[in-house]
């Protein structure tokens, strides 16, 4: 299925969860990859260009050119790769297992990250937009929680990293932005802990990025 | 995989299009299930209890009771059916049509659904819900009919019904309650009309729910 004659493209922005996401995946699964920057800031957001709108209708990062196709969408964009490179999966075998982990995944990508989302935030209004945030990472955090109870091991599901593991840190570096008190959420942070050296998730940390601004670096 | 002993319990609010979705799918796998209704407006939302929040800590319907697991997530709990129900594959054989398919999916389930999800609109308050799921449904309609532009046949992804249409159909419903003038968007309406007498998409629909009020019946 890898044709290496063409080129892997993420177009990314250095602190967005979803392009964060897949940034993790394609390092734990070797997939050589450049990346253009699209910022969500500049000019009222590139991610509204009409040059970018073409490669993503839905104006929003990431997107991955590979394989002679663009993809949107970061779970699918992740499943597709797992689907058409073996090395290194990241989904349990068990079926299951999987399901328990697309429940962590969905509970983010569909519940939590949507609400605190750049242009959510900007129709929410500069006022009130902390406070929003900080209620729907709350609400969300309890129930992935719950779901983790029953079947985190050293990661999300067991002792490999799956997907979930790809959904969940970004996700938490959120909640510390927006200064989500993560002390009643010990499994969340026994696996942060777990995956913050981790040296796939490291690479795609926002501020080893090279659209990182320098005033943003650890 | 499937133990006819045990029964196929579906958690459902009949005019939640998450439930619905999942319930498009059951029927079109003839998958034979019994539904357990769960009130999201009877005292104060039955999804809130104690019992419902060790189903779903999410507390939010659907939640699906089958193999003797219980599983939540609309779209996880379609995916898990379509590994282990071969009858009717829902998702296309090609891998890169798989992808654009859950573009689909994922932009209604992580994009506009959970922006107009009961307990969002119910924090954006009463008199700016309805500016509100209008402003985010259009916005995301607009992507979803460029990206059928691309892919559609008769359905979502080519000739064949997929996931993509269990997600899209009642999207459609929720866009027309929220009185979004759906001209502008010939694909999605072409559909929609492909699809409203179909047996399984008939047999979902929320005035065919036993929990649907008298009043609401067409």
């Amino acid at each position: 299925m890898a044709t290496p004659q063409i080129k892997t493209i993420l177009y990314s922005y250095w602190r967005s969860s979803c392009s964060w996401r897949v940034r993790i995946a394609l390092n734990l699964k070797e997939i050589p990859y450049e990346i253009k920057p699209v910022s969500l800031i500049k000019a009222g957001g590139e991610q509204h260009s009409n040059e970018y709108r073409e490669l993503n209708p839905m104006e929003q990062v990431p997107a991955l050119h590979i394989d002679a196709v663009t993809l949107v969408e970061s779970l699918n964009i992740m499943q597709y790769l797992e689907e058409t490179r073996l090395h290194r999966p990241l989904l349990p075998s068990d079926v299951v297992k999987r399901a328990k982990m697309r429940e962590i995944c969905e509970v983010i990508a569909c519940g939590v990250q949507p609400l605190q989302n750049l242009s959510v935030l900007i129709h929410v209004g500069e006022e009130k937009k902390d406070e929003w945030a900080k209620h729907w990472i709350n609400r969300w955090f309890r129930a992935v929680e719950k779901l983790l109870g029953s079947c985190a091991g050293k990661y999300c599901v067991g002792d490999e990293i799956t997907l979930a593991d790809c959904c969940l840190i970004p996700q938490v570096f959120n909640a510390r932005r927006f200064h989500v008190d993560l002390r009643p959420f010990p499994i969340i942070l026994r696996i942060d802990r777990e995956l913050e050296r981790h040296p796939a998730f490291l690479a795609a940390h926002p501020s080893n990025q090279p659209d990182c601004p320098p005033e943003a670096h650890k």
